[in-house]
């Protein structure tokens, strides 16, 4: 037995950003009827989906919106502004469409899954509803570890299943739903990252002052009892959550296989920066699609260095933010794929020329 | 004649955004099985869209991206990285579809139209195309008055007519094409603004820094020769462009029937300014879609006292950043219109009560 208990994380291919493919795709761009480099962020973004799918004409085939939901120990402490019973009447909203995330998926053409990874409740069955229940909820962290080695492993492996399977040309959009997980991901980032506590928790669902110290109180004494873990193995089991620990699982399953990821907020970032941790390749696949109005979510992506595409002072989770980010996947792909070039369209090209 | 010499601008009903239909729209998306204002700007703008079309339920039946393409008498002075035949040349690859606007609009579902508000060429009959040709390009603003009065009157009623005649529940997404635009855009900043010249000049399509020099030097000594105009009118009839006076008045035309204008970059941005001075209004039915990477549109924007939704780093014009923002307004109208309440979907609202 390792010490990561038996858990390997799949072998992801690093994108090479300099070899004749990554210049190739960059030649046609160039080549396209605007000044060069006009296009921005759509650019790069073409460019690095071109890379993934090893495509000079890149595209988004499907667009699969997983949402994880389960419950979480920590939720009795009194860390949210909702009640835990919420997560298992969300999945109820999300099974009959009236869920945010429901409304948005069908808005931008992505196929929807709900996933019960742990939620505190006996939940009838659904077409929509896959069960990979780990247990009901996890232990609260504040008391020990929110799971066990087992418990994670079993998590890690049902997320890297699904996002293996992912029809080819996927864009792989997690999502979340479980009340108290803003406390799990910020106990996750004072640990992860070693920044204070004060600056990896904020406010949820939108909790008042005293709350807020106290779930501060609560995410700094628990890193100072159980310490910041060995591995990041290690550190997803002592503070994740079940649906944490399959979003870490569905990116680099969906990696492991050159599907593009769209990285949602705060949660979605925890799971994306311990999964990076496993297998640090992940994070060539992952776009950070929006910076959250949680408030340490814009810190912890300067941490990883990673510029997010939208700022919408969103801040819901669900995946509703990295929904967002789809439309402009597709037209950056229809960029590379569809326009024509200056000398497809006998277009005089001396502006471009004169600085090549 | 007035001293707008016979322009009048349609009336624009101002948007009330504290009476009780905008209490109503409020309270629908509060009682949305969400956190209260946990979906940010996408609350923002269904809240806005909804008071628009007075519709509780607001929709996009029709999203109409209109480019409106002429050529300027300044691009003669070499303030461009491309001769002025590339609007004409621009012109045939939007008809035939190669154009990043073609491939944009496709990919969002947005219809197309072509309008020849002065392209300095005789351009074929082709059904996309509509002739609102006033002239072969401007006069130079460098060396007088850049359009005659009875011109400046004729290009804003044309774009009126268009703005007017768009279906229900439109989004109109105006774009442009026009070689050496960005100097007219810069002049009428530096015009109706009072900003130092310095400030409202940017790189364009990718000038270097002698040519940018020059720009700046031509923009300045223009409006200190000419004056900044006693009224917008007048301040378009100098520096405008037919496109930019078009595009100004297929915004007050669509606002004048309560429909949303998309504003694109600097140009678009240029329009909706002077628009906006003829019928301040106008402006609470624009979404300003993009910050541009044409450096003097952030401060534009600051001084127009408008937050733009996207920051994408793009500089092309033609509408497409417009259009980048067309998924976020369908997803605010998905949001109010189709999203479960609480009470819909029996769900425990102790959070968001405790906060009313």
């Amino acid at each position: 037995m390792t010490k990561d208990h038996g858990f390997t994380a799949p072998a992801i291919d690093a994108i090479d950003h300099g070899d004749a493919f990554a210049h190739a795709v960059q030649a046609a761009l160039d080549a396209k009827t605007k000044p060069p480099g006009s296009l921005g962020e759509l650019e790069r973004l073409a460019a690095r989906t071109a890379r993934i799918q090893r495509q000079m004409a890149p595209s988004i085939a499907h667009a699969q919106v997983i949402v994880f939901a389960a419950d979480h120990g920590i939720a009795a402490e009194g860390v949210s502004a909702y009640p835990a019973a919420v997560t298992a009447q969300m999945v109820q909203n999300f099974l009959v469409g009236g869920a945010a995330i429901c409304v948005l998926a069908r808005c931008h053409d992505a196929a929807l899954q709900i996933v019960d990874a742990g939620v505190d409740a006996k939940l009838a069955a659904h077409h929509l509803l896959l069960d990979r229940k780990i247990a009901r909820g996890t232990a609260s962290f504040a008391r020990g570890p929110a799971m066990t080695p087992t418990q994670t492993r079993h998590a890690l492996q049902a997320g890297i299943a699904l996002g293996d399977a992912l029809p080819p040309h996927s864009a792989l959009i997690p999502g979340e739903m479980g009340i108290g997980n803003t406390a799990s991901a910020s106990a996750l980032m004072h640990a992860l990252t070693g920044l204070p506590a004060a600056d990896c928790v904020g406010r949820g669902t939108g909790i008042d002052d005293a709350t807020l110290a106290r779930k501060r109180e609560l995410v700094a004494a628990a890193v100072r009892a159980q310490g910041r873990g060995e591995t990041a193995f290690s550190t997803l089991q002592r503070y994740g959550g079940f649906e944490i620990a399959m979003m870490a699982g569905a990116m680099l399953g969906a990696a492991a296989r050159r599907q593009l990821v769209l990285v949602d907020g705060f949660i979605a970032t925890a799971a994306a920066a311990c999964a990076a941790q496993l297998a640090p390749a992940l994070l060539d696949y992952c776009v950070f699609a929006h910076v959250s109005a949680e408030a340490p979510h814009r810190r912890w992506l300067e941490v990883l260095s990673v510029r997010p595409l939208l700022d919408l002072d969103l801040r819901l989770g669900e995946g509703s933010g990295a929904v967002q980010a789809l439309p402009l996947v597709r037209s950056a792909c229809a960029i590379l794929s569809e326009m024509a070039t200056f000398a497809d369209a006998g277009i005089d090209d001396r502006g471009a020329a004169a600085r090549s």
